[in-house]
């Protein structure tokens, strides 16, 4: 059938059918990206970075997600999903980056199965294998604490990909720019969230409250420094997050005044042994979201299913 | 915080801060458009027409987010959540050009409640109140299946949308020119991903072939007219179902051909008592879903959550 859109498979029958036996998933996201490692910088190290900055958008794409057909309404259900689309396209180019600085880090899979290292690093890693803040990870509330959570989360990732756009890995300084103008989105919408529900009601504020003095000790992980992030910043490819306290704590004090809710008195959330979520260390609600998000494609490593 | 993304509240603060302690779900997606029912249109008719084909939407969205973190990997996990979020979109528009058209078809909630016309069809309708085609409302299986039932979905739903741009309602035909170009790409992806399975291993050829026998019977609701289609497309506003079946056919037809695959033969489904899915008439699988899809909305009707 041809139309005005062309035949459904213009470009595609006479051209190299082959490929379309395993889809289009082979696609190299970032093909045409200058993807040498920055003088000074080590692979490993690189990778390991851009695990916990894609794992970071991964987790919390995932949570959004799963706000899809459940928020209160179609338009805030319209960008809830738009807004976890952002950060699953910002996780792709990540671990696609990371499986590019270091093949090592990407997981064997059986014989013949033919999964790109971005796939591979999303669906066929364990939860000690993720490098994601934990303020991520923690399972879903209500609608208060979605707000709150990504109000915590974009205030610092906006911030971060701001000062990662001078990053000397072209890819990094790539997806800070590109990122930049999603997460500014994100981070207004929970921002406006935030002081909606703290005026609203006696139940928003209630709900509002309760969400902010729960998730509040998870925000520090987000400003405290990895050994692997010091390197990395170091050598001029990353950014130091204890740079970033000034500008976070300016601007959740001034969400939190507007909104006339006092900063929470929570000590931050303790490493175990002094390891955090940077180093794999998890909460059980990470394994039980990996275990739905990875099930199809375990059962069918390479099966393109 | 003053950044170079502007404060954070930026027109908000000094402005009517009022209408923030609701949240910004009051936004008209039809602000600005002529809502004027065209001469020779009853207003209820064209209500239930608007709600057949934004329920259509609606529905296929929910199953196609259902998909969110499930999809075989990142790219089509994106590519499924794209689609969904297309057509969510279109639903938006319909279910409240259906609100504006005939506002006695909004169900009336508890007093005090302030909730616009899409979300309250959306999300306090019953079961019976949907007129979706009962294709769009079949639970999930498989990949295959969401390849399947998204190719029979979509080249009936692009043949629609390239007629309507003619319609004279303003709001159907500039929902029908911006849809034309969403649909054509769901159509393409699918027809791709159909030819790729059909192509694919012993399996994946299997499956869509199981596939592709449950949901045939399915198609035809999509090209059946009801009486108010008739009524809707005699007095120039809508389409008659049954003028789209040239090009389904052979647009079905061309994939199936180059994909080695035999045209089903199995009959359509029946209604029951003459009555179908435009009636009201749907399966279980609706039901279970709405449960789902409406306990938040329900559990605070108003309430912002």
């Amino acid at each position: 059938m041809s139309d005005e859109h062309g035949t459904i498979f213009d470009g595609l029958i006479g051209g190299d059918s082959s490929q379309w036996a395993f889809g289009t998933g082979f696609e190299d996201p970032l093909a045409g990206v200058d993807t040498t490692v920055p003088d000074g910088v080590v692979g490993a190290d690189l990778a390991a970075y851009c695990l916990m900055l894609g794992d970071d958008a991964l987790v919390m794409a995932q949570r959004l997600s799963e706000w899809c057909s459940r928020a209160p309404d179609l338009e805030e259900d319209i960008a809830l999903a738009n807004m976890a689309l952002d950060l699953l396209g910002q996780a792709r180019l990540l671990l696609t980056r990371a499986a590019a600085a270091d093949p090592g880090i990407v997981p064997v899979l059986p014989a013949g199965s033919p999964v790109p290292g971005e796939d591979a690093l999303a669906f066929f890693r364990e939860a000690g294998e993720f490098r994601n803040v934990r303020l991520a990870e923690v399972a879903n509330g209500d609608f208060a604490h979605v707000v709150v959570r990504l109000l915590l989360f974009s205030v610092a990732r906006l911030a971060l990909l701001e000062r990662l756009r001078a990053s000397t890995d072209q890819v990094l300084a790539a997806v800070a720019a590109k990122g930049v103008k999603e997460v500014a989105y994100h981070r207004d919408w929970a921002g406006r969230w935030f002081l909606t529900l703290a005026q609203g009601t006696d139940e928003s504020r209630r709900r509002l409250l309760t969400a902010l003095d729960a998730l509040w000790p998870y925000q520090n992980e987000l400003v405290s420094l990895h050994p692997v992030e010091s390197r990395v910043a170091e050598a001029g490819a990353g950014v130091d997050p204890r740079s970033l306290r000034g500008e976070v704590d300016a601007v959740l004090d001034q969400v939190l005044a507007v909104s006339g809710v006092d900063r929470p008195d929570r000590a931050p959330l303790a490493g175990i042994g002094g390891r955090t979520g940077r180093d794999g260390m998890h909460t059980e609600a990470l394994s039980r979201m990996l275990a739905e998000m990875q099930a199809v494609a375990r059962a069918h490593p390479g099966g393109r299913w």
